[in-house]
């Protein structure tokens, strides 16, 4: 079936499930919960082929083990399902009312979106986290995951729509698209009117090249190149701890610490105890002359940084470095080289904190605490489909609230102007 | 300038208008409405200048008198901006706020968009309004007015610079772009990373042509094919009322409807009463056979509908009219022909009322109301810089909140994960 086929029942299927009440989404969450594990050995089978295939291609071991699935793995997908199905609906929620002057009782509320276009790399747990966070909000879902996952997504995506027609709503709620050629992301890129909004979840090239070619409305996510600066002001053991566990705990994800920017003022103190925690840590600094040299001081090799380092989303235990003469000087490193995803700054001055909040555009500011708290769980969402970095419809950790669209519902009388 | 170059001034102003405080942005909308005043001669002179220009290019009366000025347009654009200082101030605006479970302390606030691009046809007051409202959002703007108002927008511009300037705020704030060519508009679609979102104003293929070109995040305004249902329940006072209202009153703006779909239970005795009506208030109407047999036993003429009828915004006084079988019909008809601004129901059953409102996907539901009432200023908005007919961002009138992102500010006192 083609992509355009694909979105026109995508669309049909939308009224249905955008009027569907809370229980019958919830009750097919849990029957899609339930079918993931009663039917694991077929999840697995497959996963295992798209494994064995990557293999032969020469995968990579991390990108192999982002594919690979098990049986806990699966169990902890289901259970996401069942803790969406505990959310409250966001559909129908009464943002804005008031009677008019001229007695037109007007509301303004929570409606779905309608056909939500999702497009993903390797992780085929994104599959069911998609889906499940679509349906809950009342949207049907397009999902083009990835080739190399194809197998693994069909599995999934079978007991997904079963456990849909469980509940009595239709299965092209969910509806897997094409992965075997670039040509079905184009076709969702041109599916103005049938689709109502595209996710890419991926890397920055993929975002880019989405944003750059859809006509229809794009919500970017993901590419976070944050920063941790250290105030001259700043608590340094507060400091040290928030660098570590900023660029260390799990470098891999979009709101892991890039770059380390120190005020001069402290950086004599700071830096001898910050880079050989770093080093400790197996991180490999590439720093401006002042760190150069702080860690020829302390014996620990640091590449000099070039532009290219303070633009580059590392992903890895490398982070670039660089002391400043001012917060002036950090906040303009930040807006020239931020992604605008998270910013930190460490420092017990009220001023300096409110100057950071209020003139570093990004879509989280946080003071005294790790960029890694950037996250739809940690936020206390539930869970999310994703970190958006553009400032309209959403931005930051998008929950349920934000796979929705509002619509205002006014009452009158026979009024006329 | 060039478009880039002034996108350029206009980020670097950015910070400033973000980070003004109230009374600064008011201050700088009332010195602006000053300004206007003491200065009205110089925009009437600049005016004339446009009308000659346009009469000798043969422009047609309607679109001459859209863009003549005079001194009461004048006062009357002077008073909208004092309005725009009399509003709340968006900026600052704690949308959401908790402590969670380790105590970070979260906070979802609005904070400007940053550099918002408008583009609009030949309307100068939309200059002034479009400015003032921006201003007080704390972002700045780039004006690409119709070059055949480009006197009159320099001058309206001028002054508002001076205004902005009084108030200690840069004059780069408010700045107008090259109206002479069309590379102007694809240099703004062009300038991602410089310009946040861009606002075309317009007709149908102005709007179609920023949404499949632009790589700057749009928001689409205006296009109106409103339709008014008139249910087997509806109490037909009603409904002439808002039929005629919702046609009559004001036919060449987006609220206005294009369309009257009646049920087939009540055409009989509703036509009868209707066509005269409407041809007494010198509509055209565009029928369905039924109609066209109702039109012909009442002695009036309707002209046969074709598919493009009820496909068209006509903004002028002529109606598609279809009879229908069921409120499902009626909504089928929406969903195929509507353009998600404004579709109004006219019933007494509640059950009617209900479907509608769930299954109709619009900006705005009317039940018993005109669809005239879709404005910012009825919804008591204050101001509006256009009515969005997509669902992201901004559904429906935009007011000043519209005119904002958000930002999540996490406080904590060394938080890690």
């Amino acid at each position: 079936m083609s992509v355009l086929e694909q979105a026109t029942r995508a669309k049909l299927a939308a009224t249905a499930i955008a009027t569907a009440s809370r229980s019958a989404k919830d009750a097919a969450l849990c029957a899609m919960a339930d079918g993931l594990h009663t039917r694991a050995g077929e999840v697995l089978a497959a996963n295992a082929k798209d494994l064995a295939a990557g293999k032969e291609a020469g995968m990579s071991e991390a990108l192999l083990d982002r594919l690979a699935l098990s049986p806990a793995r699966i169990d902890s997908i289901a259970a996401g399902l069942r803790k969406i199905a505990g959310l409250p609906d966001p559909v129908g929620e009464v943002i804005r009312g008031s009677t008019l002057p001229n007695g037109l009782q007007l509301r303004q509320i929570r409606v779905p979106l309608g056909v939500v276009g999702i497009i993903y790399e390797a992780r085929p747990n994104v599959t069911a986290d998609a889906a499940g966070l679509c349906i809950k909000a009342g949207n049907t879902v397009l999902l083009r995951g990835s080739s190399t996952a194809a197998r693994s997504n069909a599995a999934i995506v079978a007991i997904l729509r079963d456990g849909i027609t469980v509940a009595g709503l239709p299965a092209d709620c969910v509806q897997l698209v094409d992965a075997s050629s670039r040509e079905s992301v184009t076709e969702l890129m041109r599916a103005r009117g049938l689709v109502d909004v595209l996710v890419p979840r991926g890397g920055a090239s993929l975002i880019r090249s989405v944003v750059e070619n859809s006509i229809v409305p794009v919500i970017e996510t993901g590419v976070g190149n944050c920063h941790v600066y250290v105030d001259e002001t700043a608590d340094l053991d507060a400091a040290m701890a928030i660098v570590l566990n900023a660029k260390v705990q799990r470098p891999s994800v979009c709101n892991a610490a890039e770059s380390l920017l120190v005020h001069r003022a402290i950086a004599e103190e700071f830096l001898p105890r910050m880079l050989p925690a770093l080093r400790d840590n197996g991180v490999t600094v590439h720093g401006n002359p002042a760190v150069v040299a702080a860690g020829a001081a302390a014996g620990i090799r640091i590449e000099p940084a070039t532009a290219e380092d303070y633009e580059t989303e590392y992903l890895s235990l490398d982070l670039a470095a660089a002391v400043v003469d001012s917060i002036d000087e950090a906040i303009a490193h930040i807006r020239r080289y931020g992604s605008g995803h998270t910013e930190a700054i460490v420092t017990e001055s009220v001023t300096a904190a409110n100057r950071f909040v209020a003139e570093v555009d990004a879509a989280a500011v946080m003071v005294n605490a790790s960029t890694r708290f950037t996250d739809g769980e940690e936020f206390g969402f539930g869970a999310e489909i994703g970190i958006s970095t553009q400032k309209l419809h959403a931005r930051g950790p998008m929950g349920l609230p934000e796979l929705t669209a509002t619509k205002y519902v006014v009452t009158g009388s026979g009024h006329v102007r």
